[in-house]
Order: structure tokens, then C-alpha cells, then sequence
């Protein structure tokens, strides 16, 4: 399945790219001025680097990498929807200027198989079929996607090994491995006619990973020194000091809680794709003759592909069924489930308030939440605390515990990077503005001149020739808003509606006028939903039934014939009303209808 | 207006409360049993204690306190509400058992200012009005939202300094001096027949606090020594080890900050009620010799009154009106303003919006969140962050800088509380149940029997003779919402609808039937709204107003005439048609009319 190229580095079409004292003089290119004054080859060309999500925001990361007529798109994430996108399911990039640029698509690389990496592919897919390039974990992960989504069998699915080469028609891309919260994870070394661009993507530096599958540091270094135009970095943890532990940290803390669990049943949440932590409790389950069930769709999907792909040891007879588990006592058992962020359908939560088939929690469960709450977690998280506790179990959540270590670069790691790579340029990626500006500093500390650095926004169209490097245009970028099957069918009329109906509810008001004379024959009647406890306020109703009587009274038979302004008059009319009276604003939804 | 009594702790009632080593013979109360068998003085007379906030939850404090025909409240706060609660201002406690207990109700005491504590006060006294005590800066604080709902007249308010009491019928409450982040908080002693019971209201302790008020150790140490039959103690931070540092270890890093900001014009957001940390930030300003400038309604309420009261020293000349901002340069001010919690509202979330009418971000300006984010707030919070950054300030928002110190007492702080008034009985108060857990642990730590240590709930009656303390009964308690002017008219039905209103929308199906022959005259016509965008969604809607025309044009006559059987059918027939084709579940809303 390695359809990848086994060019290196050194065969790369163009590596006469700038040292960081040259592209003094000032030439500033524009994407307009250029496309069809003066057609030309790959070499010198420019090329464009286009965030179309990750930047500025948490989530759902793509860029697309474009040179002369040729483009590919590194990362194709999803977001998760906040407080402000009531019944969102996801949020996915907009893919506008792709669909629009489809004919020039050479494919797309992934660098790990995250949701904010990889949650978006099937819906891209949908609309522009290209290879698509990953990690054997990676595609592991992608092909259980596609298959959900019925589009597996239409889609090449690429393995690629590290140091290995993608081409991308006047590009290639190189897959250097980092270490991640994740197996299988790459950072990607472009390069273009213009450059070298190193994309770290996701990465921490763990000198013990436990697969002992260290970050390619030399390789990074090779390229800094033969010259690096522009760095892409993971801010995520720019405003940490310091170094992020190894995962090897979690599995001692994990020998100590053990022990202290003594004939108590354990249950480990952690997040699925970490699949080194799932090893490291394998590990200490064997150690301390316990059997293992996995609870949790997704851990249970994750686990099998990882065991297939062989990035998991398990040996024999530690896996057991859940629906063996009662033939356990509590000392022979871990299970390790979902739901460490509090979701209200993980396992997890489901056990913790009573609401799971198979597993009851007492006092003989020892349970350990394996991670940190994600930022707008947190009450989901201490719900489910809460509720463990309330039944008795013992439940380790506190940072104290070091029961979890974060899978990306704190400062100590970034500067490091950018102490190998010694890029021209920087261009921080994936965070909020907060993160960027922090990394920003972090940079200009380690010596990278200010205006070499480029914060840039979703949309921009960033280009560089290999001298300069800034942003000359803009491109359709956003949130397209996945709800159940529809895609992109609500947008900002649909949440604003929500919530106001979410705030106050909403009152109808119905009125039947005859056909011809325009007489009132119906109504009016009120009906309110999400507003008021009705039986408590059948005085403020029958008011508001006789307000819009009296209006109605008083309307013309030429006002009763024009519907727009009738309408804004009783909505008008019947929101005073309310508001006067009950500091509230509903949804004022008046019906007309012509009998 | 200082109507407390000047009676100490020698002369109260009842002082025969028993040695940790009494009580060991069972004896089990019910409040049933005991009423009405055999009447008897108030010697000997146990003591209940029913919490109605504050429980399993963060925020509306609120406990009751009774001894024969004697009843007293101490604090009655708000919470604020939470995502499940949509359109909701406030929440309140249910005062349901005060309200049918009144004619016992001797009186309020408070244990501080801060909106969890005397928020729902306003509620209370509008329908039972009694005699409310607390400290000067509280009775201010009290004053100023009385006024706002109009009942400031009719109100009894009255100052108490500590080590007075105020006498309760047969129980007498002693003031005793904590620290906390608001000046004038009390912890209370209460004597009663059956012993002395210690709350700490929320505290900590400061050795060198800003007013130089100490908490007063030596008399809790006193009341200790002489026995205590039960503390009720803060929990909020039972799961932190170590101390909270002192209020002043604030100002040590204004002093750093300030000299950081150089010529940039300085902009603090705190919370209001932080009376110590704006007379750093005024101390500072003197020093620097800037000006103050005060934004947000709550924050110019509450230094008014501080300033009124005497607990802000003010020099002259510093303070200036916020319309006089741009006569002074950058390096001549400092602004101090709402807003440390991302409220959407406040006055610096307005400025990181540029949607406030004064104040603009540039960067000249150098912002300092002397706060931590609230959990349910970081998102608000990092948002804010975002946008000051973007219009270029500087901003100060991580913990390292040490800008806030909590107000509530860590591990070993609770233990030193625990060490002085060696309780018999411990009841942790003010927490969610992960706090009341940790905090029984430290307890257990401490030597206190876990057999006499409770964890309650809200609405429970804990009873004690001196010798025991139990459960014995349950009153009601839970939540009253308030939306607007309603209070309590927003219940579980409403959030329900506002619930699934938000997520999906809702679809309006209308009918109109001919009365005599039952035929339908008007429609299926449909409505939606939160549910699609409609210009995008023409053929699925009509597809819908068909499937209700077909479900219609198969119904008989006599079913026609069955309306309650009639919208259950039609709602199940769209409910199941939307969820086929979208996968969504919007409220679903018939409305039948009779022509």
C-alpha cells in the first residue's frame, strides 16, 4: 500500500533557497498581479502557503500548499462546536477555495490521526477525490472514517514511512517523525521551488517515548543547517514554560495508583487515540495479574486498529470481554474507557450516573481520570467526578497525580525547534491569537527579527519567493456548521434564531382574516413554547390574547390586507408587552392565515 | 443603627455541650417523633441545622438554623446559572420551609458581602421580612441592592462588630473576624442549648492582610478550647495543598507590573468586591503618580460605598472621572474596570469588543486580569484575551505573574481551623461533592471519627442534642430560577423546550378544519425556525407540508374530530420524516384551528 516516492531530500527540484541575510531589497508581489502577466516554470516560483483553519482557533487545521499549478493540503481537522453553536455537531473548514482550485489538487498529507487533524477528510472527500498520504496509523484511522461514511472503497489511501517523499507536482513532501499524544504522528518538510518549509504539526519532544520512536531531532537539524526558509510551529503550549514530561511520567504514576488501589477494581479513562497510554496500563495490568476489558466505541475501534497495525503489544489473555467482566473480582480487573472529558454519551459518565448496562460503580472501584479537561470541559468534567464519588468509589483527577502529560511542545521545546530548524521566517500555527502571539515572543527571543514573523488568519494567502515572505490576498475561509446530515444548512440565521428561542422562548400568535372582507375569523390565539410555566401565567396570556385583539380592532381593513406590516405591528405590539411586563424577550412568531 | 446585643460568650444560654469522648450511647431523633409528644423549655432542646444552598453546589449559600420555636438564617446567596439553564438571570435557593416556618424566623445574619451570600437577600425579604445582621460593609453592600428592588424602606438593617452577638430567641450568634477577598467577613459562632457550633463563612487566613485585620485565630482558639460541638467549615478549596498566599503577594507583583508597563497606560480588571486588591491598585497609582479612572457599574457601586464606609483610603486628587481619560497621557493613568470574568456585558469585555463609548485598546495600553477564571468562564476569559491582544496591548493573564490570590483557605489552612476549634462533629460546607469529600479526608486526617463527620445535602435536617448529629428528616429545597421579573415561573418544563428549541428548532405545523364537516380548510401550512435555513432547505419542507397533507387526507372524519390524537399523529409522522432525511430531532408543533 506504500505508494509514496523513495526520493530524498537531495533530489528535491530547487534548493537554492535564501540564507537569512539575503532578500534585503524590497519587491512586493501581489497573486493578482502575477497570474497571466508573464507565464514561467516552477523554478523561482512562488509559493503559497493558504491556513484555511487552525490558526486563530482551537481546531479543525488545514493548509493548502499551492506552487505555479500545483496544490496540496496538509490537514484536514474538524472544531468542536462551543456554547454559541447550539446543536452543532462539528464544525469543519470551509472548502471554497479548494473546490474552486480542484483541478490543480495533487493530494492530501496528513500528520496524525487526530479528530482536528483528520475529523473534516470525509466531508472534503465527498467533494474532491485525490490520494491522500499518512502515517500506517494514520490511514489505519482515516479508513474506519471513510468507512462510516460509505466512501472507503472510492478513496486511494497512501502509507507513507518517515524520511520518505511525497511529490506534489513542483513540490515533495518529506515525513519526519515527532512524538505526539498519538502514534504515527509527522512533521513535513516541504519542498518547493522557493524553499524548504518545515511543518512540525502536533509535536512534543519525548527522549522516552514508549516506543522508543524518539522525534527525528537530526533530521530537523540537517535541514535548519542546509537552510530553512520558513518554519510552520504548534503553539498549543506557548505559554508553558518549561518542558513537557515524557509519557513514561504517566506510567509511574500509574505503578504507584496500582498499588494504592489494592483489591479495588480499576477504571482508567484516557483518550482513545492515546495509544501509549492504553500500553502502559496493559503493561501494568499483566504486571499485576489484572484483566482488561475496553469500554467506549471509540476506544474499542482505536484499540483493534492499533493491535492490527501492531503499534499495540498486547499479549494473550489479558483482553477480556465485557461481558466478562463479572466473573472478575474487583482485583483482576482494569477497564479502560472513555468519557475522560466529561461527554455526556462516554461510557464514563454513562457509569457514573447509573445509565450503563453492564457496569456499576461501588465502593470497590478505584477510578483514575487519565487526562486534563479540554477548556470548556471542565463542569462536565466535575459532574462526573461528583457523581463517582457520590457513589462511593475512590477517583483520582487532580494534576497531582502527573495521571496525564500534555502531547505537545511547552517553550523549552519550541526554541529547541527552532534552534535546529533556524528558519528565515516563522509562521506559528494551531492556537488562539493568545498562543500565536506568545510564540511569536518566544521567537523574537531566540533572535528571529520581528518582521520575519508572520501572524496570519485563516483565508490569508501567504507567499513567498524565498526573500520575502507576507500576506497578499485573501481567500473564502470559516466554519461550515455539521449538523446530523446537513452540511453547512445552518449558518449565522439559524444560531441566531436558536438562541433567542434557547433565551426566552418563543410566543405564536395566529390569526384567521376571511378571504374577502379581511374580518378577523380566528384567533387570536397564543401559543407560547420555552417562555413561561403556562398554568402559572394564564393571566399575562389572556392580557396578551386581548392586546392583540384590541390591535387588530383597531387596524383598517387596508392595514388588515398588508401581511408585512400587520405583522411587525402585533410583533411589535405583543414584545412591548413582554417586555414591560416580564423583563423578557421571546421569539414573537405572529401567523396569518387567509381562510 | 448597631442594634446587636452585647451579651459575650459567657452568657449564653446553654454551655453543656459535650467532650469529644461523650455520646456513645445510641439514641436516634426524628423530627416527627419528637414534635408535639412532650413540650419542654429550650435547655436541653436540640438543635437543627438545615442547609438550603451551598451543598453539592457552588454558590447560593444559605443555611437555617432552628431550636424550638427559634429559627435563624445565615447568608442566603445567588448561583449564577448554568448552560443547562438557558435565559435564566439568576438562581436562587427555594424558600419554601422559611416561608412556612416564618412565624419562628427571628432573624438574618450574614457572613459577607459577595452576590453567593447575600444575592437572593432581595428575594427572601420580599416575603418574609425579618431583621437582617452583618458587618458594616456588608449592611452597605445589602443596602445598595435592597434599593435596586425597592424595599430598602422596609427593611431592619443592622451593623455588627466582631466578637458582639445578636441574640436568636433561645440561640445567640457571636461575630468572629475572617479573612476572605472581601473586607467585613465574619465566621459566626452560635450559641446554643445543645453547644456551640462554629461557620467559618468562606475564609482564609492572612497574616498580613491590607487592613491589617487578622482573622481572629485567638478566638476561635478560645471557643475550641472551651468545646465545640460542630464546625461548619469552607470547603472551596479542600482539594488545593498548602496556603493561600497573602493578599499583599498581589500588590508585590503590581509593583513589578507597574514598572514593566513603562509609559503604557495601565488597565486592571478585577472583581469588584475585592475591596484590597483596588486599594493596592490606588496605593500603586499614588506611588507612580498616575491617575485612577473607575469603569463598570458594579465597580463604581461598590468603591463608593468602600470609600463611604472607610474601608478605602482614597487620596485626594487620584480619582478621576472617566470622561477626563484623554486630558491625561497613557503614562498618567490607570483604569480599573469589570470584566476579569469575560462577562459579555462588562466594561472590558465592550473594550476588547471596540464597543465601548470611552475607552479605546491601543497599543499603548498595558492590561493586567488580576482574576482566575471561574470554572464555565475560561472561554469568555481567553476570547477577551484574544481581542486586547489583537488591538495590540500588552496583557497579563497567566497565573505565573501572580495577579490573584483566592480568598478561600487550602489544605493546611483548614487544618489550623480544624486544630483550634476542635470540633466534635464536623459538617464541610460550600462545595461541590468532590470538595466535601476531600475536605472529610483531611478531617479524618485530623483525628475527627469518620462517624462524626456528615456529609450533607441541601435540604436535610441535621439534628443535635450535644451528644449525636444526624440526619433526621428532609424539607424541601433545590432551585428557583429567575428569569427577568419571574422568579420561579421558569421551571423544569420550559428549560426542557428552550432545551431542544435550541438544538434543533422547531417545525409548526397548521391545520384549519371546517368546524361542521371536519374537512380542512387552511393548510398543512409549515413554519420553521432554528431549524435550516430555509431558502436552502424548499424541497425538504416540501416534501414535509406533502407528508402532513397525505397523513391528513387519510384520516377519517371522526378522527379529524380527535385533535389530541390528531397532533400526536401528525407530530410522530414529521418527527420521523425530519429524522430519516436529516438526522435531527426539532420540536415538532401542531396547531389545529377550528374555521
Amino acid at each position: 500500500m506504500n505508494h509514496s516516492n523513495n526520493q530524498n531530500s537531495q533530489n528535491t527540484p530547487h534548493r537554492n533557497h535564501n540564507s537569512r541575510d539575503a532578500g534585503q531589497k524590497k519587491k512586493h508581489y501581489t497573486v493578482q498581479s502575477k497570474s497571466g502577466t508573464k507565464p514561467r516554470d516552477s523554478h523561482g516560483t512562488p509559493v503559497r502557503i493558504i491556513p484555511l483553519g487552525g490558526l486563530g482557533e482551537i481546531g479543525k487545521n488545514m493548509t493548502v500548499f499551492e506552487c505555479s499549478s500545483d496544490m496540496f493540503i496538509l490537514d484536514c481537522g474538524l472544531a468542536f462546536p462551543d456554547a454559541e453553536m447550539p446543536g452543532v455537531d462539528i464544525v469543519i473548514p470551509d472548502f471554497t477555495y479548494v473546490e474552486r482550485n480542484q483541478s490543480k489538487l495533487r493530494g492530501i498529507v496528513i500528520t496524525h490521526g487526530h479528530e482536528d487533524h483528520i475529523g473534516g477528510l470525509a466531508y472534503l472527500l465527498k467533494k474532491v477525490n485525490v490520494p491522500v498520504y499518512a502515517s500506517a496509523l494514520t490511514i489505519g484511522l482515516i479508513k474506519n472514517k471513510l468507512e462510516e461514511h460509505g466512501i472507503l472503497n472510492r478513496v486511494s489511501l497512501n502509507v507513507v514511512e518517515p524520511r520518505k517523499h511525497v511529490k506534489m507536482g513542483c513540490m515533495s513532501v518529506e515525513f519526519i517523525r515527532v512524538n505526539h499524544s498519538i502514534p504515527g504522528s509527522m512533521g513535513m518538510a516541504i519542498h518547493t521551488p522557493a524553499g524548504v518549509l518545515v511543518h512540525t504539526g502536533d509535536f512534543k519532544i519525548d527522549y522516552t517515548p514508549i516506543d522508543n520512536q524518539t522525534i527525528d531531532l537530526a533530521r530537523f537539524g540537517e535541514l535548519g543547517n542546509r537552510g530553512v526558509l520558513a518554519l510552520m510551529a504548534d503553539s498549543t503550549n506557548a505559554e508553558r514554560p518549561g518542558y513537557t514530561p515524557s509519557e513514561r511520567k504517566v506510567g509511574e504514576s500509574f505503578e504507584n495508583l496500582f498499588k494504592r488501589a489494592g483489591n479495588k477494581r480499576i477504571i482508567i479513562a484516557t483518550f482513545s487515540s492515546n495509544i501509549h497510554r492504553v500500553q502502559q496500563i496493559i503493561n501494568m495490568a499483566v504486571k499485576t495479574k489484572r484483566k482488561v476489558a475496553v469500554l467506549g466505541r471509540s476506544m474499542v475501534n482505536v484499540i483493534a486498529t492499533a493491535m492490527e497495525l501492531g503499534y499495540l503489544e498486547v499479549p494473550k489473555n489479558i483482553l477480556i470481554d465485557i461481558e466478562a467482566v463479572n466473573l472478575y473480582a474487583p482485583e483482576q480487573l482494569v477497564l479502560v474507557t472513555t468519557g475522560s472529558q466529561g461527554e455526556p454519551m462516554s461510557a464514563l459518565t454513562r457509569m457514573a450516573k447509573h445509565d450503563h448496562n453492564k457496569i456499576t460503580i461501588t465502593p470497590m472501584d478505584f477510578i483514575i481520570l487519565s487526562a486534563t479537561p479540554i477548556p470548556g470541559n471542565e463542569k462536565h468534567v466535575t459532574q462526573v467526578v461528583n457523581e463517582l464519588l457520590k457513589s462511593g468509589a475512590e477517583v483520582i483527577y487532580e494534576s497531582m497525580y502527573e495521571v496525564h502529560v500534555s502531547g505537545h511542545a511547552c517553550q523549552e521545546e519550541l526554541k529547541l525547534m527552532m534552534s535546529l530548524t533556524k528558519p528565515k521566517f516563522f509562521i506559528p500555527m494551531h492556537g488562539e491569537y493568545k498562543h500565536l502571539v506568545k510564540h511569536r515572543k518566544l521567537a523574537m527571543e531566540m533572535g528571529i527579527p520581528k518582521e520575519n514573523i508572520l501572524l496570519a488568519s485563516i483565508g490569508n494567502v501567504i507567499e513567498t519567493d524565498g526573500t520575502k515572505l507576507q500576506i497578499v490576498s485573501q481567500v473564502p475561509a470559516g466554519r461550515t456548521l455539521v449538523d446530523g446530515l446537513g452540511v453547512g444548512d445552518v449558518g449565522s440565521v439559524v444560531l441566531r434564531d436558536r438562541k433567542q428561542l434557547s433565551e426566552d422562548g418563543l410566543i405564536i400568535v395566529i390569526v384567521g382574516l376571511e378571504r374577502f372582507s379581511s374580518r378577523v375569523v380566528v384567533g387570536p390565539e397564543i401559543i407560547s413554547r420555552g417562555f413561561v410555566y403556562v398554568r402559572e401565567a394564564d393571566e399575562i396570556i389572556s392580557r396578551a390574547r386581548q392586546l392583540m385583539s384590541d390591535e387588530l380592532d383597531r387596524c383598517s381593513v387596508a392595514e388588515l390586507r398588508e401581511w408585512t406590516a400587520l405583522k411587525s405591528r402585533l410583533r411589535e405590539s405583543m414584545s412591548g408587552f413582554i417586555f414591560e411586563n416580564m423583563k423578557r424577550t421571546p421569539m414573537i412568531l405572529p401567523i396569518i392565515l387567509e381562510i
